[in-house]
């Protein structure tokens, strides 16, 4: 974290306080929409001509009074000259039940007001806004009947003017890329921290000094936790928050496309919402649905075939150095059709190899996983990075010490899948040609999941990974394989906004810092990512090592791991995912069986979460408890770990697991059991970190106790710095 | 044509013979190549580490010395500091059957010389010469084991550095058409006309003053033709030539993508052929096959699915106003899978619908023809211009008034088949996305040829019609139609550079203003384009235009059609094309169907072409023999009108035929039949322009007249101005 000196920092909120105080004052016939708790205030008006907007909330400003509209290229603008033609308002209530998720049942429960907006040049535009107790959602609609067809937008001038110079947990704008670790500072103080000597990264983009990336997590002085996102970004470029220089006030900072154009729209159309979430704690960001309410109901009618899955995967190996995806160092470079594979000498060292693969299968199999990864599978890994080169992979042609069907119907007897990989090294143009046959091979063999990637600048040239047209190509992706019914877990792709609940074949994301860069982000990280990248959809963060050593080639990742081993079960439940892996090796996890038991009990869907303690980059505490109904989902046959752990005696029981994980600090946390069943007696199984456990210095001590308890007991428990713990809870 | 002033071109051709002499002599240990025939010679040199050509013809200049080399984004540039490492000489002589094509039998003849280079910094580059009795062809070669593997082309260095002030047959520079009128004019007099006041096309990009487009067609002051293109443009941008300075010298001007990068290279490697032929006649020009010589031979094993066709179309009636390609006017915008057009009120003037097909059907296949070419028959045509929209077509869905089963299975009655049409409105996006589908819908119902259009700009944004990506999609459309045992006719695409070798599914192009522009270029057009733009390969410029009105709502296309009936006969022979349009419709064929007879009676495919007089931008006059085993190969069942005419009576006629187009002046010309088989008569039936016709005053006026002749005969033909005639010979 950088320091800033005492003087430098005062000469800041100085130039702040200057600037901040608003001219503008929303009239007196300002349209008002409350929460359905009536403690959020929304108003609206047109001052001026400028559509306006504030929140308050128990009369509070959260958001002074703040500008709507946009910058269009090559015609009038849309930010003064408006009337107010029309408005409604409407509220709606309604309980949903998502395909898997953190809970069984979603409310979705807000007041709506929706203004109509007019140029006296003909110029229609709609704002639909959606208040929430936890937060505001509004978004821009243009109708039909409307001056403006098609039109594109030279930037969205979204305000969103803050009360306060409050705390941020950010990370620096990017077109690219979220892989970046969080800054904590003051508002103030962003644009002095904000600068381009960011870690490398495959593809970067740095936008300006007040430009940084949502989810954005604030806390007020009053202690109120404020939270500026999006939702349902769709055909549309993701957003930045600009911070405005010498005020409080973000902007919305559109990602331009290939010709500078931050959005190519055709009425009638729709914005994503922008959102503002407004929470009293910090478990209640965690526990806000506010994205997920925003996006549309699920759109896949049969979702039977979308399942939860645990899974481990021939990945690590060469993330920590051991093997390599590629398979020969013959190549100077690859020309795929070209390059003869079949008479190339093998360098030894290739990952994704038959036997290898067997030995996974083995393991994960002996231990009631549902599937795993392979890596390295298809030809061209020698030569894929960095050249922004276009036909980089066929998604087809496997190495030649890869059977793909031996391998498969091996995993299949075993009652798992093979999760495929996709890695397009960005080209979207190839990956799209080769889309079709690579899911129809998928369907042939029987993967039903695939991992893609997006590692590197975008083909077509001059797009970045947030751009509209790569925006559309990323859902594409997702409702082809939707059609071929298979679940999609894209990494390095745009941050998600709750599409999932759309499509929930969408089942996993990374779209920041996973477990891979442990060893170079500060140890807060995993308690920051819950309210920030979280808070649009699942992450495959990868959790689960046990083992140090990282010895990956690209910049910035070498070093030792920074976490304890129960930092990192405590993550199977702090971080919700229906797609969890035990990223370790085998012979890793063949070492620790006692703390890998967790990982082995441990659900990956919920019917209900309680957030117990959090604090963004700090702590977090998080007590689950599974879905029956897809414990067993994800196998092809025979029983998973976790079934095996819920019907231990052939019986159902009830069943909790508690996670906690801890940031720079030490901490001691006192656990209420008061969530289990009143008067019955549980066996809690407790992992938790050694009295010298520490990141640094004993990262691999831990304690496993094994305790009855019931709905009165108090669990003290102590979590090292950067550490953590983990509790199953069954029912005797 | 622009008018100059003598004092204005004197000025010029001071300040051109000031700058022209170049400072650079080739050394006596040059090496040297020889083509077959001796007589033109080239020169290649590593002068003071620069690599430099010259090519003479009989000891007679025709390029002085030339650099060859590139800059080179991020790294050093590939233009001087060569060493010459290596060379190779070779000869090559071999006659090749083209799948169709002008004659049946093609001889591939030359001398080659291949010259390694390599600069002390590692960089390799190899050149390679091919020398034929009628020009050079030259690419670039990037070999394997190179410090260069993956590169950025800032721009290709290739100069052609023009002996004289030659006579130039040019059109403008641009990156997206070529759809422009010629301009006949010095050299010296290129920069000062070639300005950016262009007559307005759907996607166009100037260039500069001095950029020019090839195929350029050129004439010494001693009577010599030369013409300077380039061959198998693949994976590669497509060249302009761009005239330097004050001088006569022409450099490569390559099309940027949309990150301004002139190619990106991945060795080992290879560019497009750069091609300088050199003739002693116009109609030599026309004779030659080096373009066809320098591509790869046939790529496709099993070609008996492709195959000449001649055809109707509807298709004339939207671009002379009669009727539209859209269905309804209900829509502001069209939004497909949300515009609802099942429900939509028809406007009444939809061309593509069943009574009208079935009437272009019933009059196509009475006649004779192989195919019906249906625009206007996919929902999206209310609104697909102009806006980049991206998905803009689907490819599959029919108007409500199309019955796709229906009509094909009428036409498949009739023995005939239908040819698809794909817009894309430049959206290579979508149309990749939708591709296979489409090529499937279409192997579905007995579609074989796909005519396919490119208007409007490029998406992916910032990409242009002629940059490498985009060149590489075109590529990738004949590919998948090609396994698909789909024929390509492609229009607005880049120029063709004889791909049709080694990829003869393309069966045709338009790429430069076609039929549809008549009314709006000056008469010598049709004299110029066999020497320019056909030169890569046939154009399906629709001829057969009988009535003179024109109507299309795109700017600059209206008035009336400049030219004769019989120069429409005439193109039928002058032109060569696999595929063939009768453009016209079927009521004004009906008001002229003796002159019909003739478009009935041609072939469009040949064993033998005589190109019996020629001058660019003036006549041309060309007799031709069909091959007779594919007579009939584009019917589906029954005879073609052209099978009818040689196998009269049910016995096999000899068979020619002679056709003539002229420019802005009449002309009388002598044919001599000396090409018929000695002592056997023939029936000859000429199409002539009436005494009194002309192409403003007097355009459908036409004389018929059977005659008896044989190989002594001499025809004295009159053509009007922008006229033509057209001869049929059968033997008795």
């Amino acid at each position: 974290m950088n320091q800033l000196s005492p003087f430098f920092l005062a000469a800041l909120l100085l130039l702040v306080c200057a600037c901040s105080p608003k001219a503008v004052k929303m009239p007196a016939d300002s349209l008002a929409l409350r929460s359905p708790d009536t403690r959020l205030e929304l108003k609206f008006a047109v001052v001026n001509g400028v559509p306006t907007y504030t929140l308050d909330r128990d009369g509070k400003a959260i958001l002074l009074p703040s500008r709507l509209g946009f910058e269009l290229i090559d015609r009038e603008n849309l930010t003064e000259g408006f009337s107010l033609v029309g408005s409604a308002f409407d509220s709606f209530d309604e309980t949903w039940e998502p395909v898997w998720g953190e809970e069984a049942q979603i409310r979705n429960h807000y007041n709506e007001l929706l203004v109509n907006l007019k140029k006296e040049s003909g110029e229609a535009m709609d704002i639909r806004f959606r208040l929430y107790d936890d937060g505001l959602g509004f978004r821009y609609e243009f109708p039909m009947e409307n001056k403006l067809t098609y039109f594109k937008i030279r930037e969205e001038l979204t305000e969103f003017a803050m009360a306060g110079d409050h705390t941020a947990w950010w990370i620096s704008g990017d077109y690219d890329t979220q892989e970046y670790s969080y800054t904590k500072s003051r508002l103030s103080e962003i644009r002095g921290l904000n600068t381009d000597t960011r870690p490398y990264n495959a593809s970067q983009h740095y936008i300006s000094p007040g430009a940084v990336q949502t989810a954005l997590q604030l806390k007020t002085a009053d202690g109120l936790y404020l939270n500026l996102h999006e939702a349902a970004v769709l055909d549309y470029p993701a957003t930045h928050l600009e911070l405005q220089e010498g005020t409080l006030t973000f902007r919305t900072s559109l990602t331009p496309d290939a010709q500078g154009v931050k959005g190519r729209l055709q009425a009638p159309c729709k914005t994503p919402w922008r959102t503002v979430m407004v929470c009293e704690s910090a478990t209640d960001v965690l526990a806000s649905r506010l994205i997920l309410n925003l996006n549309d109901p699920c759109a896949i009618e049969d979702v039977s075939w979308i399942h939860p899955t645990k899974y481990m995967g021939v990945w690590w190996e060469m993330i920590s150095g051991k093997s390599h995806w590629s398979y020969t160092s013959d190549f100077p470079s690859v020309q795929l059709g070209v390059t003869d594979y079949a008479h190339a000498k093998p360098h030894g060292h290739h990952g994704a190899n038959n036997d290898n693969v067997r030995r996974y299968l083995d393991f994960a199999a002996a231990n009631g996983f549902d599937a795993l990864l392979i890596e390295g599978w298809n030809i061209g890994w020698e030569d894929w990075y960095g050249c922004q080169k276009d036909f980089v992979f066929d998604f087809l042609t496997p190495y030649p010490d890869f059977d793909l069907p031996g391998l498969n119907a091996y995993a299949h007897s075993k009652g798992m899948r093979l999760i495929m990989h996709h890695e397009t090294s960005s080209s979207t143009v190839n990956y799209e040609r080769w889309m079709e046959q690579a899911y129809s091979l998928m369907n042939q063999y029987g993967y039903d999941a695939v991992k893609s990637g997006y590692v590197g600048d975008i083909i077509p040239y001059g797009e970045y990974h947030y751009s509209q047209p790569i925006i559309n190509h990323y859902h594409y992706a997702v409702v082809e394989a939707a059609r071929h019914h298979i679940m999609v877990n894209a990494h390095e792709a745009v941050r998600p906004t709750g599409l999932c609940r759309t499509w929930p074949n969408m089942i996993g994301n990374e779209s920041a810092m996973g477990n891979e860069f442990r060893a170079n982000v500060p140890p807060g990280h995993t308690a920051t990512l819950p309210f920030t990248r979280l808070q649009g959809g699942p992450m495959d963060f990868t959790p689960g090592i046990f083992e140090q050593d990282m010895a990956i080639t690209a910049p910035g990742q070498t070093g030792k791991m920074r976490h304890t081993i129960c930092n990192q079960l405590g993550l199977y439940v702090t971080f919700y995912s229906p797609l969890q892996m035990a990223a370790d090796l085998p012979e890793n996890y063949a070492r620790f069986m006692d703390a890998f038991q967790f990982i082995k009990d441990v659900a990956v869907d919920w019917d209900k979460s309680l957030y117990l303690a959090a604090e963004p980059g700090e702590y977090i505490v998080t007590a689950r408890h599974p879905k029956y109904a897809t414990l067993n989902s994800g196998r092809l046959s025979g029983h998973s770990s976790v079934y095996d752990f819920v019907y231990k005696d052939g019986r159902p029981h009830d069943v909790w697991y508690v996670g906690g994980v801890t940031g720079e600090e030490a901490r001691e946390f006192d656990v209420k059991l008061d969530f289990l069943q009143p008067g019955v007696q549980y066996e809690a199984m407790i992992y938790a970190d050694a009295p010298d456990a520490d990141y640094e210095t004993n990262p691999q001590a831990y304690t496993i106790t094994k305790r009855t308890v019931d709905s009165s007991t108090v669990l003290n428990l102590r979590m090292a710095r950067s550490g953590g713990f983990a509790i199953s809870l069954r029912s005797l």
